[in-house]
């Protein structure tokens, strides 16, 4: 299968389906709203997205059911990197080479863009007008994954762990932690209500989180590379950040090869789980290759 | 009836159900956990889940139907306090007599804290061990309607347009954009939810939206009246704040005589709307009169 032409045409869909769900400058408060829109639209990779339509579609269930989904969790993706760009956190001023939201729209509207994005994911999730073919049943339970995911037990907890162990030494239990809480967690989150809008049983919803889990866990080793190795143009964002602020990362703690290493067997992992899915789940093999061979 | 004695009855509800509802300083990360909860215990007034879970009791429901909604509110609304208080924002000390919370454990975990208790009351809404009584049509209207007033056309979009306003010549319509919004908005989906999750019917409910509306302008316009003349010890923070601040506020505007019988006719026009409610609904309507009289 072409998977630049999959992710593409699926790109599109999410970011037409995206300008529908964000109020627009024209609407009050407009500065607000253009600060949202501003890192929306800032040129991500739309990787969960992406996971959500390609595991409802594993799953045999039709694309447009999972559209409010995967833009929910878009919405909570780029709340979390305009908090973690703000100057008490990171204190980044570039993301994807533009200045960050923070540098534009000053910090009291960057922190309230991302509290709004946040809050506009439980609004869409919760629209009848936008979910009407999920059942409330469905959309409780996805709005329960989501919310679990992105909190504290999830995504801000994976955050405030890695913020705290910053220059410190840290061990592979504490680095698993923070990887599969800091990004791991929403990607699950992604691919089980993908599944979940596409209807799947209980047993296809297993091997979606184990595949998710895995694709998860090699999406970040393969981050972790890309800073070390990778080019800076392709982050838009100086190589060796990570290390310079003293973050722990996977190379650092196994060595380059071994990290690799690890990241291939992910991906293997991942792909087995799928066993069951059948050619559906293509995209998401693809998608998990995708991943591991970017940090190569 | 006893207002005190009703609520102090249904703060201890309220606050033995949040310790329920929060995860402790046992799990990890503990360090979020102690500062979402140093917050959340921070004395407040509990206003908000008093009126969700009076309008549930107005409405013949059951009081424990409506605890989680009631609990749901008030992290959301202490979720807001701490994202206020940053430096970045108004860049207060203190909160209710006590350090706030960048104050005691750094800004980036007070932003952190702040997300993680804005998500933790999406967790609670869908969880269906936390609300076992409520089907999940009810629950997707509950969740929509807390999103929709806590976000970018809610409350923090009041905070926004309030922001934009310190120091500026402000008109009435903005006085009154940012306080339906600011506080207003989580006012009226306390009363609204509260009144859902005790099964009212669409004529029931628009009574109550009425009353949620005119009380919760005139809970504002009090608490401007208490900046002006009230005792810093009852506020927990320096009398004249919002004046020294340059924020407009309704005795700038209109006088404090004026802003006095506007408070009063907008308690008037929320017990009105209550009419309907019979005995039931009495706590509501000594609460419009509380809210009102603290600011005499």
């Amino acid at each position: 299968m072409d998977l630049n032409r999959y992710i593409d045409e699926r790109v599109t869909l999410v970011e037409e389906a995206l300008d529908r769900y964000l109020p627009d400058a024209a609407t009050l408060p407009g500065r607000l709203h253009e600060a949202m829109r501003y890192s929306i639209f800032a040129g991500g990779k739309r990787i969960r997205p992406i996971l959500v339509l390609a595991a409802c579609e594993a799953v045999g269930g039709e694309t447009a059911r999972a559209l409010p989904v995967a833009c929910a969790l878009e919405m909570i993706h780029t709340y979390s990197l305009i908090h973690d760009d703000l100057p008490a956190m990171d204190d980044d001023d570039l993301r994807r080479g533009r200045p960050t939201n923070h540098k534009v729209f000053g910090e009291a509207t960057a922190i309230l863009a991302g509290d709004a994005l946040l809050t506009q994911a439980f609004v869409l999730l919760s629209d009848p007008e936008s979910c009407p073919e999920l059942p409330p049943a469905t959309l409780a339970r996805i709005i329960h994954i989501i919310a679990r995911c992105s909190g504290s037990m999830g995504m801000v907890g994976g955050q405030v762990v890695d913020m705290e162990s910053e220059g410190r030494e840290v061990d592979f239990p504490v680095l698993e932690y923070i990887h599969t809480h800091k990004t791991g967690a929403l990607i699950l989150a992604s691919v089980q209500c993908g599944g979940l809008a596409g209807n799947a049983d209980e047993k296809t919803m297993q091997a979606l989180s184990g595949y998710a889990g895995a694709a998860g866990l090699a999406f970040q080793i393969a981050d972790d590379i890309l800073d070390v190795v990778g080019e800076a143009a392709a982050l838009g964002k100086g190589v060796g950040g990570d290390q310079a602020r003293g973050k722990i990362t996977y190379p650092a703690l196994l060595g380059l090869n071994e990290a690799r290493e690890r990241a291939r067997e992910l991906k293997e992992r991942a792909i087995d789980f799928l066993a069951p899915l059948g050619p559906l789940a293509e995209p998401l093999r693809e998608i998990a290759r995708y991943i591991v061979d970017r940090g190569r």
